[in-house]
């Protein structure tokens, strides 16, 4: 069976000077993946029709299929659609079924008729040589068109459209009409040891590792996910391969292993949580609010999360929380005594089973001698025990604050993890 | 003067199976352009050596500088080095300096003398035909090489090691060896109107654009930036020419700008909050202490953010807001009454000048028949005023809560600007 390659092209002048990440690449991979085809390459091009069509000549050289992202806005520097068009030699047709779409989104999902203006009905103009791949809540359609072999797509640029778009029509499409080796990921996420540190625990593990068989190290602020690549034609032996290699390796690093999903830490605390039906508060200083906001991004998350606050001056902490004038004149806020005023303030105000508090000094400013840039205070509490914890972190004011986050999320794992076998 | 025109190549499977999102392009286009570089491509490959071959060759036939980035740590799967140092024609040599960093690293920064393992030390084997860029944090030094009138610059993946290289090491060296064209951006930023109407409202400005500027629209959760770029030789007309324009574009947007710069919303609320030398404070259900974390990632915010509460159970709106549990009963927690509480209880609690309140239903559960998915109250107050506002999201968890906490600041910067009219 033969691989199927893809190669992903992003268009657009804001991707190349830096104005927008590209998020979209990220997903459109996974996806792939999923189903078992190998991105091989990804580029990115200008708003320029004739870098456009470079980019499909040299990728149309490499890959089996190819998907284009972006330019298909309904403002002037959007340019995809008509150069597609004249690149599979069609002609633009109006599409009924677009027209009326485009006009109930504004009618019945906007609800705004009259900012339907002309420039958005021309979104239903499209290439005769193509196949409609239908955008529920967006205006422009994606596009499909086939020329010797491969496959072209092409979606628009903004993240939710495109996702709407390639689980609705792109993969569907592709599971129907084409057939894909065997590919298996399979990923485990570890805290406390650095890269290098892991490597050199691996170096014999890796030795043996079977050559169908491929170990990545992808490192993530003070954590590092491990992902086993299997790849090739007998599927049964492959399967029974990663399992057991997999298995090796989780042993291996079963000090740090925090799961063996490709998961994030805030789903392994939301299952701990749930499972022993616990809840939880925080109380967050210099993180000012990240913790919250990374455990309120997972749905359902108010089944255990209550709440906290961002005692982020010193009067919020006392007024909020709790923790003593004394006890910040004395101490300092960045102080093992502070954290743990925060944490059981933050506690009895919101009756949770366990609490997170942090207290930092992120940078650039706000050092003094013995508490410099990086210094951070952690506390974990439930209603017997309190946890404290310094580290000190050496980066910049956004790095710090993720990996203070990420630190304190994994204390209160293994907190819950340690107390549910007291 | 020629134009330079740069290309970047990304390595690492993580890039292509999705487990990682490329932030360090953006960065580095944005860079380049500051100092008039145009980065015409950007590619992404694997950890595969004929990979990278192929796309350092393609590359090379386009563009006059090439920057690679990853693919240089200490695990086995990083391959760059050895493959750039044949590509060149060169050999591993080892480079003391480089060595004593990594050694002074180990024993002063990370502490740890004991984690210097040999494959920590051999990142200080270096090809013997290139130029090392130091690398302050990091093991892995940068390396230049100039072949053909070409300029290839390989640094690590890691953000924060890539970006201090860039800075201190890559940008010196491109200002003093090439010489650049005339180059410029102009950026502002609206709200409240979306990039197609904004388009409509704009196409005669776009028709009279001299042919060396272009507009292009940049749309982000509910705003959007408006990018002038002028491109040319003859520098005074050129500036005098994209100083006319903006100005014209700014008086056709004048009732969406938010801001005339390429600057964040948290940006302008900043300055406003300290020209007046105000504090603000944060109630926050359903955007769960994102607000508070887009506040608090600028530095400085705490001469005018005091902290705030993440209320996500009706329980903390009680407790921790004074939230009465009737206004809860009788309204829910979703309602005009419950996030005017909900301000004015945080601005008294933390006796800030502002406050904001926001409480909705992001999705996926959670709705009811008059209040479906994306319902989402806002509060502003101070010590006189309370404004609120209802408004209607219909994005996914993610999006609708960044929308949302954009909402609110936009309010916020509105209040301010009215307020300080009054």
């Amino acid at each position: 069976m033969k691989e199927i390659i893809a190669s992903v092209i992003t268009i657009g002048d804001e991707l190349l000077i830096g104005q927008t990440i590209d998020t979209n690449s990220a997903f459109i991979a996974q996806q792939l993946n999923g189903i078992g085809v190998r991105v091989a390459r990804r580029v990115a091009v200008g708003d320029q029709e004739s870098e456009i069509r470079k980019a499909l000549d040299e990728e149309s050289a490499l890959a089996d299929l190819i998907i284009l992202t972006g330019g298909l806005g309904p403002t002037a520097d959007d340019i995809t659609k008509p150069l597609l068009c004249n690149y599979f030699g069609g002609k633009l047709r109006r599409d009924q079924a677009t027209a009326d779409h485009i006009e109930w989104l504004f009618n019945e999902v906007y609800k705004r008729p009259g900012a339907l203006l002309p420039r958005n009905q021309q979104q239903a103009e499209v290439p005769d040589n193509c196949t409609i791949l239908p955008n529920p809540r967006g205006t422009a359609p994606g596009m499909l068109f086939q020329k010797e072999n491969r496959i072209y797509i092409s979606l628009p640029g903004v993240p939710q459209e495109m996702k709407d778009i390639f689980i609705g029509s792109v993969i569907p499409f592709l599971q129907k009409n084409c057939k894909t080796p065997f590919f298996i990921h399979k990923t485990m996420l570890t805290a406390g040891i650095g890269e290098s540190m892991l490597a050199e625990k691996l170096v014999d593990f890796e030795e043996t590792l079977d050559r169908s068989l491929k170990l990545a190290y992808l490192p993530q602020y003070g954590m590092v996910k491990l992902r086993i690549t299997a790849t090739g034609e007998d599927q049964p032996t492959l399967s029974q391969q990663i399992e057991t290699s997999f298995n090796q390796l989780k042993a291996l690093v079963s000090e740090y292993l925090v799961s063996d999903k490709d998961e994030k830490l805030e789903e392994v605390i939301a299952r701990l949580l749930l499972e022993k039906q616990s809840t939880l508060s925080t109380a967050e200083s210099c993180t000012g609010g990240r913790i919250a906001s990374m455990l309120t991004a997972m749905p359902g998350s108010s089944n255990y999360f209550k709440g906290g606050v961002v005692a982020y001056a010193n009067e919020a902490k006392e007024s909020l929380l709790g923790v003593k004038h004394s006890t910040l004149s004395t101490h300092g806020a960045v102080s093992e005594e502070t954290v743990r005023e925060m944490a059981k303030g933050v506690l009895e105000q919101l009756t949770t089973t366990y609490s997170i508090a942090v207290s930092g000094i992120m940078g650039p400013t706000g050092s003094t001698p013995d508490k410099p840039v990086g210094t951070v205070w952690i506390a974990i509490a439930n209603n017997n025990t309190i946890k404290t914890r310094r580290v000190q972190l050496g980066f910049d004011r956004i790095r710090n604050t993720q990996q203070a986050a990420i630190i304190a999320l994994d204390m209160l794992r293994q907190f819950i993890l340690t107390k549910s076998l007291d």
